[in-house]
């Protein structure tokens, strides 16, 4: 039989009794603030269509969760046995499947997030097995079914005051629009990756999806960085207030125009060395940066440091996102030097950072957000969004470049029905942290809530620029 | 007059009054465990040779053991006072220079293993120093010379379930044999290191004797590919379940066959530059891990990315392994992309991962071994085989990559007295970072009683492939 | 208003509160010790002469301080609203701007020192705002006419045994041939980046400095070492027991002396490359160990691997030191291996190492220090000069190189009166650190109590070589 699962009132708190006791009272100064969300990947059209609905457990929790079924892989669990890049597929089994090996995620951030999200949200009373598998999908199964577990009616239970979600230059947008005009605070941000990773073997399909989006042909970079300064003004329009950039390194360099130009046209005709294309990326986010800092203001978002599709095969068989992106060391000091020489002291211009590379924190990033106006740190990112990797982050951070100098939290998630798990594990663990600190007469009880209160959600608001709400927004909890 | 010396029930555990508590209960439940150790250098000749037994005290303990005589010497202690290197020395004074510096080691991961070794072992009361060293020495040679503190006595006091050495491809097994003929379980590990590191000036050497051993000159690399296969079977046939390579950097890349024969060429010639060496070391790593996947299922252990004998003064007065190997930089995540790209899914395939680089323990290992079913981390190596670096392990690579695709413990020592005492410390140190991973709710008991099993042996045993014993088990402890 | 500002006896102990206990306990065994100032920028001038006075309180505490400054000018304050780089100036409105914003220092190693040195020096009993800023000025204003706050009355009260500054090779060290012929322990420190730095656009202006004060032309690089060999030597007459380096890589490699005099052709040309500035420099640094190993036995510190001026905007504006030094990932086991084969068993030689990449303390220095007898790690530098930073370099460097391979403390500031503030730190912090070993029982009580002396002021004298007074003493503490 299995054991009673629930969550108790000091969850994440201690180890040390009177650190609880503190991080108790931090903790409930914030838990009930409104959620920001400015960056995740999100699919729009949840909240674009009231009738939206979730498709079943195991679609909803599993089957598109690269944190979970890239560790079952790695245990030896078939991606085909949990219906990952299958149409059809029998979701009790596949679910069934996830339930077996559920303890393998004890002690994971996966793991501490089921727990807040199944037993908060679906009421479920035991940690999932292979002997409950069935019960536990029916239950929640049958929520899924119901007016209060819509994504819409989500998203007011969760009291989210703005979702931003990650589109691709290309996106029509109209989905965001829909959900505004509704009242929901849904956000496009600008990711113009596809058209910038010059050496995908995509790229020049990706291309011509954006010449169709643009209205023309693109045969020139110069005609490449105004189509995407227009579909910039498009998505600013829509709400945004971001863009999102994706690279395996640190490299925002500007090439002399006639190189760039030299550069693109050999992009056009298959020619460019991964070397010429490296160096063309470099120019293009370096631009991307300067119409930022120069024109519209939208916050730069740099993740950067993941070589994507580290394992060929599984790329070959079910495609990107399928849990085999893998960090590498990065050097943020270098490849940001040409930028910060440009735009870092520009009132107009803010870069948000993210880096999988933890060396970095101590060594490159506090230094350089407690140095440039123009920066901001993003929460640790990825694999470092857990309890541990937000204690080391804080460690890391705080001393050299202080909370302010932080974006807050975002929780970077595709899995909408996590999102306030997620926010919860990092308000717990910020304030055991801070809560850490007061105990040693670092902070003192007040300096402690003030940046429990920044952390949980104004930093994230201010960080974002979204001190002016985007649209009106729509009432928050206890629907 | 010396302090009493003593260790107590809750040694390692804390500092919190609760922790310390849970953690006791934890060890206490694998206190009692048989001891798996894969990985190791202790001297199978000890175990062979029912007549074999331990010189005195200094030799046992302290002449061998670089971990002792290279913190002596940073502190200007001469190696020849510790008869270090040396035939014909006063043993006596030479331990007498050790106690007198014993302070030295006062928290560190030698301290704490010779205090476990010689209040528990050999029943020293006291902690060394100049004043009580003679009367030590007498009472542990004393012992030594009891039937009771023979090697094979030990390893059945000990609990010993496996012990594997280490071994150079030319060795005749012959000791391993003789000791699992009388039912210890001692088996060989491959090590052809000797005969891949082809820009050492010992290489010709090295080879000559592989040619001998396998009876045929080698004059091409598919030759000695070939031969290598061969031992590979002859050491399977021993019992052993693994390879062992070093290498001062990450790199596990294939030629082509005919670049491959043009380099080997060049190195029987000695005219390989060091870039040369560096690419067809990694080509032979390659092979073997291609030999594994496709014919003997050998795990694949890489210790990698020390720089050896980085002292040339000691390295030419006394040779390897004098406590001047320092570590460097490594990238696995562009060193093993070849390698996990053609065997990281092949489910024969096994790779155990050591690192001396703590910053890719987050960056680059953990998502790995995350992801790719082949990858198993090793245990913190070497420096980091102590209490904080086993705790900067946890923390660092769980999360991530979750206890199950670790492989346990392995004492990697060539100081036979000194395994219980290197377990003793790891599984108090685990059992210490679980209770603290309970009090924060993060597991509950019974999931953390099941983690501390995993690691005080099952793991171990799985992750070298001794899951079906190689020779009978000989009974363990109580003797 | 403001609230009580306090300093509680167990600062920065615990969180448990057994360990809070044993740290007092061990912090009160060092708290009245001397302090030992081996390494910092204080300027020599303020001791040399009786008169000398501090000008104000925002010049003593912030105008020059760019652990301030730089942290402001990240929130967006100006650097010229708080005086910096500026003659004229308001310091009463640059102190009020500064007191607006100190709540950013919260929880920072700044705000930290600022608490002690503003309670326990200046008797402030509010933490600083915009209300209260004024009264403040005025408070410290006053105390900074009084006889008791003239910086000799304050280098008796600090119970300064000896302070080191940090003097170009230049200098002409009559100031502190004065401080010293007035009892005050004032040493000089040989500092000759500015002579070495041959890719820097002023070096052609430095050389010409050391032209005249070594009264010969240097155009050879022969005539350049023997010019700094004769600095050295008056420096070291002066008291002087260290040289200063700073490097943005770790780079000690010798050329032949062929390559060094054609390099140096090249830079009086100025047409050396930034490559070949690089290797001059190496070559430079090597020859400086030389002399130490065999002539002089200056100790050599090494504070390497910062990138200097990284945000030109600010240096063409301000020049350096205006905090956007970025440090840079540094490799120690490759720069130094030619200088450690060379002079690394040297009985001689000793080199003090500074890091910015935390990521080496385990990896590289810990190995490095506890293997090479010529080598100690220096404390946590810099941004590291941190209650965290601290704790992190402890947990790192001491199980594998020890604290006697370190060189205790130094504050390395240029703010005369914080000097009490950071020693205070680091022994509390290294207190309490001690304390969580006691509390696992891994050190005993007595062991730390010995260690808690050695960190606090012994391991600093020995590494610096100051065994033996410089000049004779003044009389400590309470004036």
């Amino acid at each position: 039989m299995a054991r009673t699962w629930e969550v108790p009132e000091t969850f994440l708190f201690g180890p040390d009794k009177a650190q609880k006791e503190v991080a108790l009272d931090l903790y409930s100064s914030v838990e009930g603030l409104g959620i920001v969300a400015p960056h995740g990947h999100v699919n729009p059209g949840l909240l674009a269509d009231p009738q939206a609905r979730f498709l079943h457990p195991h679609d909803l929790l599993v089957k598109h969760d690269h944190y979970l079924f890239r560790l079952l892989y790695s245990r030896g669990v078939p991606l085909e046995a949990l219906g990952v890049g299958q149409e059809d597929y029998d979701a009790r089994a596949a679910w069934q499947t996830f339930c077996t090996h559920f303890h393998l995620f004890d002690g994971t951030p996966s793991g501490l997030w089921l727990r807040l999200e199944l037993t908060r949200l679906f009421g479920v009373t035991e940690k999932p097995c292979a002997a409950n598998a069935g019960a536990i999908y029916e239950q929640i199964d049958a929520l899924l079914n119901t007016p209060d577990f819509t994504p819409r009616a989500l998203y007011r239970r969760f009291g989210l005051e703005v979702l931003a979600t990650t589109d691709p230059a290309t996106a029509d947008l109209s989905q965001h629009a829909r959900a505004q005009a509704d009242g929901f605070n849904v956000v496009p941000t600008f990711r113009p990756d596809a058209a910038l990773h010059f050496a995908r073997p995509d790229w020049r399909t990706n291309l011509q999806a954006l010449e169709q989006c643009g209205g023309r042909s693109i045969e020139r970079y110069a005609t490449l960085l105004d189509v995407l300064r227009e579909r910039r003004a498009q998505f600013k329009a829509h709400g945004a207030r971001a863009s999102d950039h994706d690279a395996a390194q640190v490299n925002l360099a500007p090439l002399s125009g006639g190189e760039a130009e030299k550069l693109f046209d050999l992009a056009l005709g298959g020619q460019l060395t991964p070397e010429q294309a490296y160096r063309l990326e470099g120019h293009a986010l370096f631009d991307q940066a300067r119409l930022s800092a120069e024109e519209d203001g939208l916050v730069m978002q740099l993740h950067l440091g993941s070589v994507r599709n580290h394992n060929p095969l599984l790329f070959r068989r079910y495609g990107p996102d399928m849990g085999s992106d893998i960090p590498q060391r990065v050097n943020w000091t270098a490849g940001l030097r040409d930028l910060l020489a440009a735009f870092g002291n520009h009132p107009n211009f803010r870069a948000i950072l993210f880096t999988l590379d933890e060396s970095t924190y101590t060594r490159e990033l506090a230094p350089l957000a407690g140095h440039y106006p123009a920066l901001r740190l993003g929460p640790p990112w990825w694999f470092f969004d857990s309890v541990l990797g937000i204690e080391r982050y804080l460690d890391a951070v705080t001393e050299t470049a202080t909370l302010h100098n932080t974006a807050g939290f975002n929780d970077d998630t595709r899995a909408f029905a996590s999102i306030p798990a997620r926010h919860e594990v990092w308000r717990r663990t910020v304030a055991n942290w801070l809560a850490r600190q007061v105990l040693r007469d670092i902070l003192d009880l007040e300096e402690a809530r003030h940046l429990a209160r920044l952390t949980a959600r104004e930093l994230a608001l201010q960080a974002y620029r979204f001190d002016s709400p985007v649209v009106a927004p729509v009432l928050a909890a206890s629907t």
